[in-house]
């Protein structure tokens, strides 16, 4: 039988009994959404981190000229939430919607919070999970300092294998800050 | 009498007794390096994550030209080091440095591991550190998205203030990714 996929998340980084995973998945709520459907609007409170089953999601900033500009992309065994409004229980600045249909496992910063207290290890993987993505956001920085985009567009396959096939090249070319002509030309250049 | 001021930093996070904050530093090292010393080198494995009780360090980037890019500055009661090489254990891409005289408090991986494992609100404390962390990359990230460098401005000016008077100009540059020229234009834009 295959392993569920947030059991074997969690355990490339602390194991678990058959037990502990039952009280754990206790935690997390299924839900489901549409095509094109917002799971989190501007201005809404961000109650749920939201740990992707199946399916794609992105989150989204507005800038004042109405530009989109495309934060994260969230697919398979991604967690994607509007990470301020999240933790700090603030109004959402972001938008959160979905790119296919897509099936998530939900989980509450209060939900978060009791885990944690009540099964350290969980504690330990939301730590190293936090981190991973602290070291990811630092190197997205470091592309867009050094300004080379070429080195954007490889971390972004890099990260996100297959995402490519999957979504428009206008949203790839948002996701880096680049114009369509401009990814166009990175696409052809070999790594 | 004036309360340790990691003390105080980690309870904003979490409360802990006099006993607790004992075993705590007992965790760490103090060090103190030199104006213009080098902490880490490129190549070096990273040993230590640095909390600064005094002074002001970098974290800094080489590209293949030659070229600086400050990813970070840490001055009092900020935590430095190359987190990747730090947590993965690898060696280190980036150059740690002072920028003035620095006292610091040092952790290793394997006490802030026993330290987490062993006072499980040290490891609440950690995590939320490390959220906030994220946080504000994500808030970097967005505004070098909107290519909007009047925010990054301001955006630095909140995270580190006073810093501005504390290097050069050539370094806020470099951290924001913008010439010497767009800066000065920009120090004169009010918020």
């Amino acid at each position: 039988m295959n392993k569920h996929p947030l059991r074997q998340q969690i355990e490339e980084i602390v194991k678990l009994t058959d037990d502990e995973f039952d009280f754990v998945l206790q935690h997390f709520r299924k839900k489901s959404f549409k095509k094109h459907q917002i799971i989190l609007h501007e201005g809404d409170y961000a109650q749920f981190d939201f740990f992707v089953v199946k399916g794609l999601m992105r989150v989204t900033k507005l800038d004042f000229d109405g530009k989109e500009h495309i934060l994260q992309f969230g697919m398979e065994n991604w967690w994607i939430t509007d990470a301020e409004a999240f933790h700090n229980k603030t109004k959402s600045t972001l938008i959160v919607d979905c790119l296919e249909n897509t099936e998530t496992l939900s989980l509450s910063l209060e939900s978060k919070e009791k885990l944690s207290r009540e099964l350290p290890k969980m504690q330990t993987f939301f730590l190293k999970k936090t981190t991973n993505g602290y070291i990811a956001l630092q190197k997205r920085i470091l592309c867009f300092l050094s300004s080379n985009a070429n080195d954007r567009y490889h971390n972004l396959l890099t990260l996100y294998p297959g995402l490519i096939q999957r979504v428009p090249k206008a949203m790839i070319a948002s996701y880096l800050g680049v114009t369509r002509e401009t990814l166009s030309r990175l696409s052809k250049i070999k790594a």
